[in-house]
């Protein structure tokens, strides 16, 4: 794409009354706008990057024999009080609307209670399960503070899961799978180094939940850290009886605050109970589906991507989510020789099929360059004086390291770095 | 896919709530699940649907030089105050809620404001200009009656299109292409032949707005049609003068129900001139830009597409929007031979890149067949007692013709009808 063509544009400050990096950053990047605390809008640049996580996630769900599917935002009461999750009493963070002709509607927080309504249309005999169903879908928290950017919204598209099993050991080893592919994703998108497995409060029906947890001072959670073994427990559980039932020994901990990218829940059949989602066994015997939820924000793993591992000159994008991998930057300056390499190069590199982005707008060298930096494309070529039709000055921006590459090497994305 | 695999079943019987033909046969074939009136869940065969047509969709989008963006659903009241649409006597159809620590919010009906003002950050002068935006995104209507299944929803996803130009004479322009884009896109979905071009109210800025209207008696407009020149007048505003103005005669037209598909619309500067966004012209002055809107209910078009096309049978797809390409239904009954054959084919189709159906399920012929029709893939497959290694009977779900076909040309998608 060439960035004159682009209708987002940089700026040098972020809005006074955002307070959170990650949403300071994209914001000045023009990769999202704000529209109210804990509400963002996501612009071109922004749209690409949130598409190249949803992908990645969506392989992996795939992978786990997940079938997608689209569930409605607004929801009938009458679902929510068979599990007493309607009052606000209950839950805090509804949002409720009313409709026209007379009575209630909430917009959901969570799908557990109609996606279990569904299924029981679908599931009659033990044949029919294991199941697995998600979505990616927008996700409504009437928040009461609002203050870390993208990272926790009042409004975010959300990926659920959701399985259903057969029995508690069905239920246990898909488990398992589900947390291996989350361990998948959160590498794929570059944080494989810094997110944890912690264990966290299980509920009624299992000792434990685990999330997964990324190590970031502008996280809301504390966990303590056993480094060996790579595991972490969130402050909220951590008692005497935890630490001996996981082996864990209190002076090996390290505490970090982090934030929360993903959970994964055992459900038991506490849904499928009260919504009455059963199933007939091999022995004719009628049971209750055993199920689990899965939770990934989207938007909150991109916001912390950008908290993590942007610097003091911007954003610093893993090749894996970026909007583009090559950044060409044209400082042709008026010299149509240099612009003319600068955009054969582009050409080239649109046919070989690599994500471009082309500064060919009338700008100083320098605003440019600031201006790279805070886009944080993983490559830079420059394209100036010094290019020549087969050699070319490429910046890596994750640690700013320079090389003269050819351009048979560039056409192939091999930077030699 | 296979069908053992999937987990929606089809059924016989649509629940007796649902009134509208397209909802009853999106339910029976598992491609929707009714959440409330007006509100509809999408299961993996409809959302492969509905992503089909969102792709047709996003490439005429892209091809007009849209740039896609994902703006939020929740509103922020003071923009509308602005334009004077907050308010429930002039806005009806508003769903609104509470922020926890106080103050409304509103659930997007349309976009035009809160686009608006974002544009402001990202145009001054007009080098920044013209520039097209377009969003998949979540629409909610407070609509008093849903009675019209997925084509008219409470919460459905639509296309929405902003321009924004430099005068009128760009905007008409734009205003042109864009009706030829969505020319395409309706052809390409399978409706070319019934929709219709259709000269609407146009509001304060222009005479005229354009609808996309398709011929069906489960439209809730009425429009008048000249076939010959393939243009239509909403009866809106079928007046002498209008007839007149478009050199149409009253006794050459033909009166129709028909479902509107698509609008497009001229904003004028009304929102530009409302919320702020200027530019500075060549000449140094500041002049308001010029906007058009440009919609389609993506939801609404593929109950359309269901309403228009389907049989007593079930329902049609058109290739181009078809969840898979091609049923295999195979009959082997236990046949291991024929189970074989069933298979091998499957899985042929699928290195082949084909989107192929196997139904691989312990049914009786005619309940597998009966269901086949249901959900309306293309081309039908049986694999039973007269197929061969390299002859298989085919299908074809629009008109019911059958032909032999040999294996080499089903793999390469040339069924000869």
């Amino acid at each position: 794409m060439r960035q004159s063509n682009l209708f987002t544009k940089t700026r040098k400050e972020a809005p006074k009354d955002e307070v959170s990096q990650n949403a300071q950053l994209l914001i000045r990047g023009g990769y999202i706008h704000k529209e109210l605390a804990g509400v963002y809008d996501f612009l071109p640049l922004g749209l690409r990057v949130f598409k190249k996580i949803e992908n990645i996630i969506r392989e992996e769900m795939n992978a786990l024999g997940g079938q997608e599917v689209l569930l409605s935002a607004l929801q009938n009461p009458e679902l929510w009080k068979t599990t007493d999750r309607w009052n606000d009493n209950k839950i805090e963070n509804w949002f409720k609307t009313e409709l026209k002709g007379g009575g209630e509607l909430g917009l959901a927080f969570t799908h557990e209670e109609p996606i279990t309504k569904m299924m029981t249309n679908h599931v009659t005999s033990y044949r029919d399960l294991p199941k697995y169903l998600y979505q990616f879908q927008p996700k409504f928290r009437n928040e009461l503070r609002a203050k870390s950017g993208i990272m926790r919204g009042r409004e975010f598209v959300m990926k659920d899961l959701y399985s259903f099993s057969r029995s508690e050991e069905e239920l246990d080893t898909f488990y398992k799978e589900a947390g291996v592919a989350y361990e998948n994703i959160f590498r794929r998108v570059g944080l494989g180094d810094v997110t944890y497995l912690t264990f966290a409060s299980g509920g009624v029906f299992s000792r434990f939940s685990h999330e997964f947890q990324v190590i970031s001072t502008a996280g809301e959670d504390t966990i303590y850290i056993d480094t060996e073994k790579k595991i972490a427990v969130n402050e909220e559980v951590l008692t005497e009886e935890v630490l001996e039932e996981l082996s864990l020994e209190r002076n090996k901990l390290v505490e970090a605050k982090a934030i929360e990218v993903g959970n994964i829940f055992k459900l038991g059949t506490k849904y499928a109970d009260a919504l009455g989602l059963t199933f007939k066994g091999e022995d004719g015997k009628e049971s209750s589906v055993h199920m689990g939820s899965y939770g990934i924000g989207v938007g909150r793993l991109l916001g912390t991507i950008v908290e993590v591992l942007c610097d003091e000159k911007g954003i610093v994008w893993p090749e894996s989510v970026a909007p583009f991998q090559v950044h060409i930057v044209d400082l042709s300056q008026g010299d149509e020789k240099i612009q003319a390499l600068a955009l054969d190069l582009y050409k080239d590199l649109e046919k070989a099929k690599t994500e471009v982005l082309l500064d060919d707008r009338d700008l100083r060298a320098g605003e440019k360059f600031a201006q790279s930096d805070l886009l944080g494309i993983p490559y830079r070529i420059v394209v100036g004086k010094h290019s020549t039709e087969t050699d070319f000055e490429v910046v890596r921006r994750s640690d700013g390291l320079t090389r003269g590459v050819s351009r048979e090497a560039i056409i192939k994305g091999e930077y030699g770095f």
